[in-house]
Formats: structure tokens, C-alpha cells, sequence
């Protein structure tokens, strides 16, 4: 059985569903997206992921083609043809199919992409600590927006997995940004630290959740520039990202963080965010 | 009619060229492309291009699924498809589809992919001189790879074209790397100035021409970084690119450049450009 997905108005089998050669989301990665988890059939923190969209389209200068209520629906209709439950869904808007062009076509016609594919719990293995290396941030100066035009993170990542290891740790001009595809959190002395949001990184929603729960449970956490060197007298670090949640960094650069275990830090930021996640299954939060 | 089109292996009408959403091209910008100007129903400067679409290929650690003698083959016969003649050829390579992961996939399935539009001469009013704005470059810290991932290029190009200017001009930490699409020279008390090659630009082939043409006929050229502050009193100003070729900028920010008018060695650099394009059509030159 193949998935469905969504493509321009109409719900396909994913193999069937192909763009034009002219869509400028294949010419020119002139196109944004989101990911979105789902639990027991329900989107998480769905505003929040389509304010964000709103947000990466303003960067590019593209409207939104759906309203947000739309949006939901055929995000939900989409999630019930893949059988619900849980649920990794992906978006994509792109400015479309136009004769070739860097100028902004005269008429846009958007092409409006969906797919989801099954969400296990994170990989045990990630609950053990994963390694990552540092890398200088060769992105641009947008990284604000949540752009498809990924070659830079895509290079990174794949030369930290050439080197033995889950993750890269960029910095730029000797300060943390984030991963190639998350936050990145630092605890030291019981004192959590994340990079403020800036455009050299993107908002993430899993770390703004991070962010929430310390606030709420009284845990000390600051939002303030990281300096590389930090990296080093770490207690903890982590990643954060939707789909791979809360991720201890037990490895940098070949050298054990802290103790070279994950933290207590992050075992009581893992229960908080698994209390809300199933808080959020019984309805009670958003 | 509408165009015949090169698309993994088969030529058919652009309108029934269609790719997978799951294209990394399509996903995260994971392709390059190149752009050749054909003049005659002959590919101009071929082997340069071809180099180059080499290079970009390795920066982005993709094989080039074809060896040269298959790309001449295929784009020769698709500018005989599309009526020989004068033509701007554009071919691309990205990953292909593959399941949605940052990594690169245990199997690689290229999407090769090649069009063509007719070329006509440069439009006359790009003679009379354009106008340009200065930018920052925001792009990422590779432009020496011919990447599809443009949308840095396109926001900057839309941004001088709503400022009413044809071009951006971009400067990098105070000094000039290029055009949103095209590369840049400076004049200056007769000596023709162009920044050197480096991973912050294109290594554009018409750039390399000029430079050729500028050795070959004793016009002092010289390739050194050229300072933000140095466009406010060059004489002249160009842009140079496959399919505009040598354009000069008259005026910069609002002000005029030099005499506000295409100066002469800019008009120079044109007739020799217009001579080595005769020869290449009598098949005296690559």
C-alpha cells in the first residue's frame, strides 16, 4: 500500500503525485515547509507550526494559499487516510510552476504540498546519548525561515554522519546556532541556555515547548548567546527537533560531554515533555 | 507548440515533464544546474561548462551521471529538437527521489534534467547601461557551486527589481562578490578590475572569457577583491553573464557611475566579445 498525500487541492497515492520541471521549488528551492507531529490522530501545537509558516512565507515574500481553518482540514483528512494514530506530517509551499525566471513570476500559481508518513517514539538508541560534531554554519543569513532550499544542512549533516556522528553543531563567528536539523539546548551548573531567536537560526517549536515547560516547572533557563567554547565545560547538551523531540549529546567532537552520560537535566526535561505530550493525547492542552 | 525537453533519458513536450514531489530537488534544493548559451545550434564554450558542472557536482559529492561525450550528445540533440539556431540551453542534476532524510540516500537515482528557450541578442536597452543597487550578500558560504538552491539570488534580484534597479550588486563584509546572477567588474583609470575566485562566488564562465579576451588583446585586467567603497568612484561598472553577456551599470544606488553613460572600454570589451562569438560560429574558436 502506498501513502496518499495532498497535492494542489486533490488527495493522491504519493507515487502518483509529480510537479512540473518548471516549479520553482525544483528550479530555485523557492519554497518553505513545515513538520508537523501527530499524536493519536491530532496535530501538536498546530498554530504554532502554521504562525510559523505565515512567517517563513512573509520571508519569501509568498501569500499563504490556504487559511489556517482550510489548512487543518485537509491536514486532518490527510492524517485519516493514513490511518491515523501518530504521525509525522510534512507541508511544502512553493511559488509554483513559471518560465524560468529569478524574477518573481507576474502571476503565481503555488504549488501546496502534503505527505505524512508513521511516528514511532524516538529511537532508543537517541535516549542513550547521541554524538555530534562541531561545524561552521555555511548557511545563509536567513535561517529564520524554514526554507526548502536545505543543501547547506543536508552537507553538514551528512558530513557528521561521515564522521561517526547523529548531529552537527554549527557555529558562526565563534557562536552556537544549532544543529543541522534542531536547537540546540547547553546546561551548566543546573542553568539551561539556548541561543536567543535570531535570523542565524530557525524558531524551532519543540525548543520554544522547552522554553514553555522550564518556565512552568521552575526549571532555570536562559535564552543568550553561546559561546563555541562553552561546548566544552558542558554539563549537558542537547538537540531538540519535532520529531526526534528532546535529544541528549552524550559526544562532541570525540570527547565525552560532562560525565558522558545524559543528564539529570534532561531525564526531568523528558519526563515534562512526555507528561505534555500526553496531555496533549488527552486533549487538555493544545 | 510547445518546447521538447530532456528528462532521464527520454525527450518529451515541456508540458508533460514532471517529476516526483519526493525529488530532492524539489524537497531541499539538493541539485546544480547549468546554464550554456548556444549560438548556431553550437554549445558555446561547452567543455568550460561542462568543467564546471563537474566541480559543482563534486562540491555537492554527487557522480555526474554522464560523461561529457553523453552530455554533448543529448543537448545537441535537443537544440536540433527545438529548431537549432540561437539558444540559452539549461540543464540540471539533482539526488532524485528519495524518502525524506537530511542524509544522503543508500541509493542514489539522479534526475537529470535539460531545456531550451531561444536566445535572442541582448535586449538593446541592457546598451544603454542598467541600473543597480547594492545588497548584502546573504547567501551561504558556497556560491562557488552552481546550486539550484537560489532562493537567496531570488529574493535579492526581486528586491533591486522593486527598488527599480536590474541588479544587485552584493558585498560580503565590505567587499564586492557578484550579482544576484551575474558576475562583476569594475573600471578604474583604464585598468579592468574583478574579484578573484573564491568560494563566495560564481566562477563564471564569461567572467573567465573577459578575463581571456582582456589578456589576449593587452587590456589591463586584474583579479583582486575590490572594496564596497571602490564602486563610488569606479568609471565604469559591468555585469557580466552566459545569457545577458557584458552589460554596463551607469547607474549604482540612485548616483551615476562615471558619466552616468556605457563608457568606452566597455565598448571595447563588446566588440571583442561580439568578434570571439563571429569566430566561434565560423567554428575558428571553443
Amino acid at each position: 500500500m502506498t501513502d496518499t498525500v495532498f497535492l494542489n487541492g486533490d488527495f493522491l497515492p504519493a507515487d502518483q503525485a509529480c510537479i512540473s520541471v518548471l516549479d520553482r521549488g525544483f528550479m530555485f528551492g523557492d519554497g518553505v515547509y513545515e513538520v508537523i507531529p501527530v499524536y493519536g490522530g491530532r496535530l501538536f501545537r498546530l498554530e504554532h507550526h502554521l504562525d510559523r509558516l505565515d512567517h517563513s512565507l512573509a520571508g519569501i515574500r509568498l501569500e499563504n494559499p490556504l487559511p489556517h481553518s482550510r489548512w487543518q482540514d485537509v491536514l486532518e483528512e490527510l492524517i485519516k487516510r493514513n490511518g491515523g494514530g501518530d504521525q509525522s506530517l510534512y507541508l511544502q509551499v512553493t511559488r509554483g510552476p513559471a518560465r524560468r525566471d529569478h524574477a518573481f513570476p507576474p502571476v503565481v500559481n503555488p504549488t501546496v504540498f502534503a505527505m505524512s508518513s508513521p511516528l514511532g517514539a524516538p529511537a532508543p538508541e537517541l535516549r542513550q546519548g547521541i554524538s555530534a560534531v562541531t561545524l561552521e554554519d555555511i548557511r545563509w543569513k536567513l535561517c529564520n525561515i524554514k526554507a526548502i532550499a536545505l543543501l547547506p544542512n543536508i552537507l553538514l549533516r551528512q558530513q557528521a554522519l561521515d564522521q561517526g556522528s547523529a548531529e552537527a553543531i554549527m557555529t558562526r563567528d565563534g557562536e552556537v546556532t544549532e544543529g543541522a536539523a534542531a536547537n540546540v539546548f547547553l546546561v551548566r551548573n543546573g542553568t539551561i541556555v539556548t541561543p536567543p531567536k535570531s535570523n542565524l537560526l530557525l524558531p524551532g517549536i519543540t525548543r520554544d515547548l522547552v522554553v514553555e515547560l522550564c518556565a512552568r516547572h521552575g526549571l532555570p533557563c536562559k535564552e543568550r548567546p553561546i559561546d563555541e567554547a562553552e561546548l566544552l565545560d558542558a554539563d549537558e547538551l542537547w538537540v531538540t527537533s519535532s520529531t526526534r523531540e528532546v535529544v541528549p549529546v552524550t559526544r562532541l567532537d570525540g570527547a565525552p560531554v560532562g560525565n558522558g552520560h545524559p543528564g539529570p537535566v534532561w531525564e526531568r526535561m523528558v519526563e515534562l515533555y512526555q507528561a505534555y505530550k500526553e496531555a496533549f493525547r488527552r486533549g487538555e492542552v493544545e
